[in-house]
């Protein structure tokens, strides 16, 4: 493929947004614009669908000033898209492509963008059309093969062990039991998160339920009634993927049974279900639980951490800002160098002590379609997290708020 | 009175947390430790249940390092506690306080909290026992009587803004109906902060329903129909209590709707029963609205913004922080005076444009029991705010995070 192309960039944002996915559109954008090696840099309006549409920005000579507002600015600047273009969809963007004259395409999401970005980039080479693919990654469930840990998880991850770092000094306030309910159908990374603003043992969350690790109603209700006589409080982290040993998750069999009982008048589709019907099962079961409830009325609450946790701004984890803008700045310097197209931009932990990170080019089939899962070792006993998970994340989020109790006195 | 009083000092704190109600309490303690005039500082635990109790934290000594570790540590360091005294209770209170020779009793909350530190004042003055009362205001619904605001307030209304400013980017970027759920059961300046991040005429909350201003089921889905058909997507900022034109709120309406059709078997009681229950009607109603619809199925989702609103750390508001801390220290400066017993620290604001505040102590019987409302004048068109309301709660809130939009190329 020859170098220096004078053809023109798309760059496009997927699926759901960060808070830190447009630090990589402008990491892209700005690179390109210093680098000159393309012509025009067009900014695809929601993914995909705005390739088929011919929907653009021209960022060609946007002003750096507006872009850095942008780099700080959560959810996807271009517009995002939740379509996954199958082969005739893949069909209309390379000839999109072909029609502008495009010979650069940047898109920046999770395995789902990358598998796109593959399908497209496959076409071109199959008809001999010079096109320099890359797909710059974007995950807050951190779920990529290959990658160490992808950006726009150490934000989420920071603004859920922030909420649960107060969420624990607030169930220690008024004490009952707590569930917070954290994003994450597949992979428990963000809500393992919970558990790096822990300070003491008696610090909440001081139960975390992953999809990885499945837990039975009487295992759970156990959990809660031991933590609960203990302390005389329980904050409880659960992913809204969580499941049980038959396969099904939690979400699937409440649900099922609200659907049954309302007769399809009332669907409960909404994203507190889970957190309510487990506050419901709690109470209904546990209302005179072991020596803790003393056969008075539990408190039991349920929240769902909801989309603040992928879009709540000027609280990012800098680190996880920093490499966001490192890897779509990597991926239009290597547009400019031979036999670096077909590829994700993938960073892994340089060997030592301190946490530092290098970038490194993984072929686009690695990384597509298949997710990844939190490993056994990140997980202690079905219901908490290793310290092994702990010294994986802690570099990712940043400092946490300093924090002290009375308990210290 | 006689001044000086060499009696001991209680200090309690009350009702639902907030970010900087631990300022107010190390506002009270350093400033009494400076002073001097009184003896023991004693923390109740968990409010007025620690006094009844006789459960203290000796706080004579606590050291300055650790209370400005604990000023910044969200929800009542001290424990707080949902009881709300009868007669009966606040004459424990009174025995406790004579037991131990509590000549100072600070109460930080609400105005149920101001009301109990009302009655047990009066006991005080009946007997003849030389006790001076103080009430420290504390509230993240921003609802007392004679205050201009309330601490806690403006951290709160910081975090809902700012979850807005988000939700907005977000919504923009996969567009949709999105319903937040705020804080708020009677009064609606908390929701009414969702406009705050707002900068353009498209940007949402499009829609922000407060108790104040009662909306009709018809109403409210006409009100959707038309942003949705204009905009293409639609933010909507609901109060937990918004309510009906016949009085009743929303929770309750669908809250029993669900009820009668689950059979006891499953009790919605859960907080994200509102946002899923709005959600859900959009859903069924509204499935084709307007132009925007289009027969296309809608994107609709709800979320709760729950306990983050009022223990998130690291993210308050510094006026709110400063604030907090200035009442509990005029609180303690006060007991070393004269004719200051009995009182609410209040706030207002010194006349001219730019912002300032000067404290000022108004009888505990001006604050306890009824509380604040919205007044007409910061509420618009009945679903939206003002921009009186705006001028009144931007300067509470300090300054959000800055953002840019590619719509501005």
């Amino acid at each position: 493929m020859a170098n220096h192309l004078k053809g023109n960039a798309v760059i496009g944002q997927s699926g759901g947004p960060t808070s830190v996915i447009n630090q990589s559109l402008v990491g892209v954008v700005l690179e390109l614009q210093k680098l000159g090696h393309v012509g025009k840099i067009l900014g695809s309006k929601h993914g995909v669908r705005g390739i088929i549409n011919d929907q653009y920005y021209d960022l060609t000579s946007a002003p750096a000033a507006l872009l850095e507002r942008v780099a700080k600015t959560p959810a996807a600047a271009l517009g995002s898209t939740r379509d996954k273009p199958d082969p005739a969809y893949c069909d209309k963007i390379f000839a999109n492509f072909k029609a502008n004259n495009v010979r650069y395409f940047f898109y920046i999401g999770g395995n789902d963008s990358a598998d796109t970005a593959r399908i497209v980039d496959e076409l071109a080479i199959k008809e001999g059309y010079e096109l320099k693919t890359y797909h710059i990654p974007k995950t807050i469930d951190n779920d990529l093969r290959v990658h160490d840990h992808t950006p726009g998880y150490g934000s989420a991850a920071r603004y859920v062990a922030s909420a649960f770092l107060g969420d624990n000094f607030d169930n220690a306030s008024l004490p009952g039991i707590k569930i917070d309910v954290v994003m994450g159908r597949h992979a428990g990374f963000l809500t393992a998160a919970s558990a790096l603003g822990r300070k003491t043992e008696t610090d909440g969350p001081h139960l975390i339920y992953v999809p990885e690790a499945p837990v039975s109603e009487d295992q759970l209700l156990a959990d809660v009634d031991r933590v609960y006589s203990k302390l005389g409080r329980c904050l409880i982290a659960c992913s809204e993927g969580m499941s049980t040993p038959d396969g099904k998750t939690w979400t699937e069999g409440l649900v099922t049974n609200l659907e049954r009982d309302s007769h399809g008048n009332i669907q409960l589709a909404g994203t507190g279900a889970l957190a309510d019907g487990l506050a419901n099962l709690i109470t209904k079961k546990l209302n005179n639980p072991g020596t803790g409830g003393g056969g008075k009325k539990l408190r039991v609450r349920g929240d769902t951490l909801g989309y603040p946790q992928r879009s709540f701004p000027g609280y990012t984890s800098e680190v996880d800002a920093t490499e966001a803008r490192l890897v779509g700045k990597v991926a239009a310097e290597s547009s400019k160098l031979d036999g670096t197209a077909s590829t994700s931009i993938a960073m892994r932990r340089k060997p030592g002590g301190t946490y530092a990170i290098e970038t490194f080019l993984t072929p686009l089939s690695t990384v597509a379609r298949e997710t990844k899962h939190m490993p056994p070792e990140f997980i202690k006993d079905g219901n908490n997290v290793t310290q092994a998970f702990l010294d994986y994340a802690r570099p990712l989020i940043g400092m946490l708020p300093e924090v002290g109790s009375l308990s210290e006195l």
